[in-house]
């Protein structure tokens, strides 16, 4: 199994802890996105999309969008359980996991897209109005899970999930490449991140680049 | 089992849909957005992201997340499948999901929140320049998919899956609320969503309430 990655995007980071939660092999192949690698059409036969992480089976066929590849890892390596057992967890955990994509992922995500190094890219029409939203509404959704780890030591319940790994990778790309780290008053927050980086997956994948 | 809805938004009809195809009975319950009634103190209860659809079990414990109460209802209700079966499709069907939810969707949505009529309710700050961007994507888009469809009876393959309902009712969202119907000469595109509208569930759903 081929898992097509690049340094410290976030999205290729969000399978590279589920593999290692798994604890399966894999070969990490880097796409320099930087150079436009994943846009070349060799590159978009293997995802029409052009985006990162691609997971290439055994067999040769390719999954793109990374909670879809770790739905089919799951699949395949039902155990450690990260996605829900019952038809009420299956849904909470969903439940979760997206509320971290659409309420926080989304404005990271603009403000990235708005922000300095993409702007220097040239790739997108910059918007500065449009990141001092984003952003404001980042600072307002940190604060609202900060409330929430008060009473919860995960973000899905009281075990670790896929909804823990999403919110981590969006986080410590905010903190790293957006300028937008949590306020060290939210100590809920704090407190929950630093449960995940005690993990050996995460101390596998997101410290070793942090101290790289 | 109960629903809470609100007219024809999107999101309540992916679940609406999604309810028809499986065959379950169910209450609708109607919250007047207009009205503020998403955003109530006994609603943020059942849902304290403020948003709809929410699911409400016999047991009295709540669901939102549109997508994450279909997967709660696949595991409750197998047949007919629509999220996939073995792991190779279940990881294929979330690929063209999220695919349709965060290359359209998300630039629909950046559409309406920047259009009139949400500029008319004073809840976010409208910025005309994102709307350009994101209402040129939305039709680059569509021509992608009219592509796609050359080749390709539905969205992810052969057969009817929850990724149809995702993109039905994404555009049908589009064409009616924010001004971007796809051209009549994306005749495959056009060709899909005839097939969509024969459905019965689709048919009870979309065309019941256009017609009403």
């Amino acid at each position: 199994m081929k898992l097509y990655t690049y340094g410290t995007a976030p999205n290729p980071r969000k399978v590279a802890i589920f593999l290692k939660e798994k604890g399966i092999d894999y070969e990490a192949v880097e796409v320099d996105m930087m150079k436009g690698e994943h846009k070349t059409p060799e590159f978009l036969l293997k995802n029409p999309s052009g985006k990162l992480p691609v997971l290439e089976l055994a067999d040769g066929r390719y999954l793109a969008e990374s909670i879809a590849i770790c739905r089919y890892l799951e699949a395949e390596y039902p155990e450690p359980n990260l996605f829900g057992s019952d038809a009420y967890e299956l849904g909470f955990i969903e439940m979760r996991n997206r509320q971290m994509e659409t309420e926080l992922w989304s404005q990271i995500g603009q403000s990235w897209v708005h922000g300095p190094i993409v702007a220097k890219m040239g790739i997108y029409r910059t918007i500065p109005e449009a990141k001092e939203v984003s952003d404001s509404n980042v600072k307002k959704y940190y604060e609202r899970l900060d409330r929430e780890f008060a009473d919860n030591e995960y973000v899905a319940g009281d075990r670790f999930t896929v909804a823990d790994i999403t919110l981590l990778t969006g986080i410590d790309f905010a903190s790293t490449l957006v300028g937008l780290k949590p306020d060290a008053a939210l100590t809920n927050l704090w407190r929950w991140h630093a449960l995940m980086l005690a993990r050996e997956s995460v101390d596998d994948i997101i410290n070793a680049n942090e101290n790289s």
